[in-house]
């Protein structure tokens, strides 16, 4: 793994000054580096049936769809409120200012199906936090919630109460 | 190209009155629609060598790193404005109300890279047309713009010029 953190670029004060931002452009954009990540992710679920495999809005977009294409599985946007156009459930969740919601099609998961909520980054937790519950109201199980990138001393992880967690890479 | 329609979903007045959105996430939810789009993005740029695939945020994210994987080229983002960490490169394109900025990381691509752009939706063609300005900015050679829907009553593909332009599906 540390061959894949030397291809992440480290941003100092971004979005805002004292904050370390973990910049997975550089990564991605390195063919062999996106290779490694899809590959890893592949190896580390591949004993376990999964139907959907869920990408929150943006950057989990980027990981979740290649996912659920090797799991031969399909593919679920939980979005940002207002963007999904049919009829959706939501989840409103705490940021350091104010509140977000994040949504999900209300047919976009059956009751009963294995599923694979994946993001880029585990911070705090709340975004996952809601992503989770949100799959659970529509009567998902979920087989774990899989990040690229853990940043372990915000303890995001134990927000997320009794479910696997997986990250590919800790800070 | 018939059996993908028919899991798109047609959700009348969204985003406003009189607008006919065609929701694709009841086609990627479906496993074998998503692996069937993926398949017809391989068959299309097979023979030709791509070094990067651009997706535009944020659905441009959902189809251009697995396309990118199976080529086995990187994956660049082209984002809004003040998304990106590091240093950019800003392009401005009108919107029916407004003007809207994307960003690209001005080392995302390297001079004489082929680049394919991929999208969700070709509409009117302002998004794609600033995507195609700023990989040109940064010297990079334009296979092909692929869109995942083409709306050909909007006439967007005559807004991007000389280059490939392919679409999966039409309306």
């Amino acid at each position: 793994m540390e061959e894949l953190k030397k291809l992440i670029r480290e941003v100092p004060d971004f979005p805002k000054p004292g904050i370390l931002f973990y910049d997975v452009t550089t990564l991605l954009k390195d063919a062999a580096g996106l290779r490694s990540v899809l590959g890893h992710f592949e190896e580390s679920f591949r004993d376990q049936p999964i139907n959907k495999v869920v990408g929150i809005e943006s950057r989990g977009f980027i990981l979740a769809p290649t996912i659920a294409s090797q799991f031969n599985a399909g593919f679920v946007p939980i979005r940002k409120r207002g963007k999904l156009p049919a009829e959706t459930i939501e989840v409103s969740y705490e940021l350091e200012y104010g509140v977000d919601s994040l949504e999900v099609h209300i047919d976009a998961i059956e009751e009963g199906e294995n599923v694979l909520i994946v993001d880029d980054l585990l911070a705090t937790g709340g975004t996952a936090r809601a992503a989770l519950e949100l799959v659970r109201r529509l009567g998902g199980n979920i087989t774990a919630v899989a990040f690229l990138i853990e940043l372990d001393f915000l303890s995001g992880r134990d927000q997320l109460g009794d479910v696997e967690v997986f990250s590919l890479l800790h800070y």
